[in-house]
C-alpha cells in the first residue's frame, strides 16, 4: 500500500463498525461516507430510498426478490444491476475525489484495485452484538439475535452476487478487529494509526 | 477479554509472524516460545524433533501420514495423538506459568477457553511473502511459491484434525494484520498495544 488515503469499513451488524468508522473519519479530518451515498443513489436511478437500502447493501427481502433481479428500469437493466453500477461509480467518484471513510455498500470490492486504500473489517463477540442491538434499536435479546444473523446473511448474499467474493474473507482486509475483545477506542486508534503511519513514510 | 497476558500468534508462513511476534515479547518483556515447545515435547514423549516438528504443526508427509495416524507409542496412541497431547499439556502449563507469546502449534485453539489471551493471525501478500522465503531460505520464487503453499495447506489440515477448527477464519481471532500493507514496525505496535492498553483498564 502507498500512502493511504481511503478506510473502507465493512462490518458485522451490531459490531460498531459503524461509529468506529465516524470517529476514525473526525480525527483524521476526512468525510465519512454511510448514508450519503444512498442519497446520491437515489438522485441518479430515481429509485426509492428503500429500494436502494435494501438491494445497494442487502440481498433483496423475500417480497423484493423477484422485482430486484426482474424488475426494470428504463434502461432494460434489472433494479439490482441499476443500483449496484450506480453505486460502484459514485463510490468510484468519492475515491478520486479527497481522502475518505466509506462504511459498507461493498466498497472494499469496489476499490479493490486501488493501492491507496486501507481495508478494515470490525467484528464481534455474539453477546457483545446483541446487547448494543437491544440498547440502540430496543429489541429483545431473541429478536437482536435473529436480526444480526438476518442482516449479516442478506450482506453476504448481495457481497457475493455483487462482486464474486466471499463477505469477510480474511484475505480481502488489511486490518481485521474484535471490537469486543479490543474495545472500541483502540479499534479507533488502530485505524488512524494505520493511516497516518503509512502517510510518513 | 480481561488483562491479557498470553499472545498467541498464528501466521502464514512468510508473512513474518515469527519475527513480529519475537519483537513483540522483546518489548513486552515476556518470554517467547515457538522451538522451545518442541524440546519440551521431546522430553515428554521421546520422539526425535523431527516427528514432532513435522507432526506437531503440520501435516504429516506423504511417506510418514501412516505412520503418524497408525504408529502406535508404549500408551497405545496414535503418534499424532500423543504429540498433539503433549504440545497441549506443554502450552497449558506455559499459559499458567506467567505472561508469554507463543508461535504456532495451534496455540489460538488450544487456550481458546481463557479469557486472558490476544488471539492474532499475521497474513501477507503472496509477492512478498515469496520474497520473504527467497531471501531467508535461498529459494527460487517457483520453490518459494510452493513451499508457502504446501506449509499454509499442511498446517491447515493439521490444525482442522487437532482442535476441530478452520485454520485462520476470521472469528477465532481478536486482532488479524497483513504485514504487507501495514508494515512490521505498526504490527509489532499493534500487538504492544493491544496487550498494554487492555491491561491499563
Amino acid at each position: 500500500m502507498r500512502n493511504c488515503r481511503i478506510v473502507t469499513i465493512s462490518r458485522e451488524f451490531g459490531s460498531g463498525g459503524r461509529f468506529i468508522g465516524e470517529q476514525a473519519a473526525k480525527a483524521l479530518g476526512i468525510p465519512f461516507y454511510d448514508k450519503e451515498i444512498i442519497e446520491k443513489v437515489m438522485q441518479e436511478t430515481g429509485f426509492a430510498k428503500e429500494t436502494i437500502e435494501g438491494i445497494g447493501e442487502y440481498a433483496p427481502s423475500k417480497s423484493s426478490w423477484a422485482y430486484a433481479f426482474v424488475g426494470r428500469g428504463q434502461d432494460g437493466f434489472s433494479v439490482i444491476d441499476t443500483i449496484y453500477s450506480a453505486q460502484h461509480g459514485i463510490i468510484d467518484k468519492l475515491a478520486k475525489k479527497s481522502a475518505c471513510v466509506i462504511v459498507g455498500r461493498n466498497a472494499d470490492a469496489v476499490l479493490s484495485d486501488r493501492d491507496d486504500c486501507l481495508h478494515v473489517f470490525i467484528q464481534g463477540n455474539m453477546d457483545d452484538k446483541i446487547e448494543r442491538i437491544c440498547r440502540l434499536y430496543d429489541k429483545t435479546p431473541n429478536e437482536a439475535h435473529k436480526l444480526i444473523k438476518d442482516t449479516d446473511k442478506k450482506r453476504a448474499v448481495n457481497y457475493q452476487y455483487c462482486t464474486g467474493r466471499k463477505w469477510g474473507a480474511r484475505e480481502n482486509y488489511d486490518l481485521i478487529l474484535n471490537s469486543s475483545s479490543l474495545g472500541y477506542d483502540i479499534c479507533i486508534d488502530f485505524i488512524i494509526k494505520s493511516v497516518t503511519q503509512k502517510n510518513k513514510v
